[in-house]
């Protein structure tokens, strides 16, 4: 390894988030979620939180652990922040005390961003004022696509069709408080999606190789994630509903 | 991978440390310490925390950043339940808000309890009592070894003389809040020590492939930690002062 280029670069690494994986990780995390809060708003989109099978396993487990929920299901491809207020004058009116983000990159990003509204009373000019960004409302993610990785990200995109811009903003207070992550909840994806996805997932991959703020204590963990979309991508667009 | 052997076994990620690793970690950190607190405890042992440099490099920091503390350098090998109380009074007499451990896993893990007693005013009869433990002081550690790992663990193991028993607890309070890697702090150590400590590392790596609770997510870490510790022992051992 070269001294002089470690050197400059600096290492840290922060990942708060409780990551819960496998075919056992909603029932695994579902014990924890009467730690969280009382009512939780469900933010998703229109289909794909029904069509993946989370909503089918999510409300039981909500009920049996005694937990009310609200659910906000007008999210949609690159999320507003008109809709974020919507979403937080919902949780408001609903008295929720975390969120459930569940979907594709545009449902969870649109949750920490409803989480951050909340908590702090943020007004639409005020969502990417850091110095109003004070506390947030937990959130518990559960992805059903495998590429964003907004499940454990502190970061946060959205578009604002007044000025016609796409602009993403980060907090430590965003990492969400809990990732449930189950494969089975990604075989419902359209072979279109599952690729883009995957090649989202090798481009954060090899962000994580050649970016310039990149971290060598993550490299063993990045040579796998690639070996493993190598070796797998032809068949997890051939046969979807496989599940090694 | 067998589907039988991985279904069973709950995959379940959690390390809320933030880590600052390499030549620039303690300056990277320290600017993030006010925000910590105002006044550390030092939790060290008699000679190693200076030995190692880092006291050399620590304290101008602290001065620089407005950070008063109080040094208490009174932890040995297996740190006994005594001195930790010991330590929360001082931790409690000097108005200190939260604490900086150095050193191997007997500081660090001291610290921890200390953090804990003096939280919640545990008696001596209540440190291992987990009904007890409700909130926590922050915790910086600095390791001057390399194989405890108590710097990113919620793991403390104390000696109760009395009872002449060793026994150790977990709370998901204790992780500290940061840790401080910085590979010449270790430079010091004698070899006996060193190869001791490596040995220490390499079993942990071990647990995390044959332990019944292992994680497969982490292999692809354990794997190059097994590879890094082999390649590189004997340099270590032969040639204690020379850094890659």
């Amino acid at each position: 390894m070269n001294k002089n280029k470690q050197k400059g670069i600096k290492i840290m690494l922060y990942l708060p988030t409780r990551i819960f994986f496998g075919a056992k990780a909603l029932d695994d995390a579902s014990a924890r979620l009467p730690g969280i809060g009382k009512k939780a708003l469900i933010v998703c989109g229109k289909s794909s939180a029904e069509k993946s099978g989370v909503m089918d396993a999510l409300l039981p487990s909500l009920r049996r652990e005694g937990i009310a929920f609200s659910i906000f299901n007008e999210i949609s491809e690159n999320p507003t922040i008109t809709r974020v207020m919507s979403g937080k004058e919902r949780f408001i009116r609903e008295n929720c005390d975390f969120l459930i983000g569940i979907g594709g990159g545009s449902p969870l990003d649109a949750a920490k961003a409803i989480s951050l509204a909340a908590a702090n009373d943020l007004q639409i000019n005020e969502l990417y004022d850091a110095g109003k960004q004070v506390t947030a409302y937990p959130m518990v993610a559960i992805p059903t696509t495998h590429g964003t990785g907004s499940e454990v990200t502190q970061y946060s995109v959205l578009t604002d069709i007044k000025k016609g811009k796409k602009a993403g903003f980060g907090s430590d207070l965003i990492f969400p408080y809990m990732a449930i992550i189950d494969p089975k909840y990604s075989l419902s994806l359209n072979p279109r999606i599952s690729l883009n996805t995957s090649i989202d997932a090798l481009s954060h991959l090899l962000e994580g190789l050649y970016s310039t703020s990149r971290n060598s204590l993550l490299y063993p963990m990045i040579f796998r994630g690639i070996a493993l979309i190598k070796d797998n991508l032809d068949t997890c667009l051939k046969n979807p509903a496989y599940l090694p």
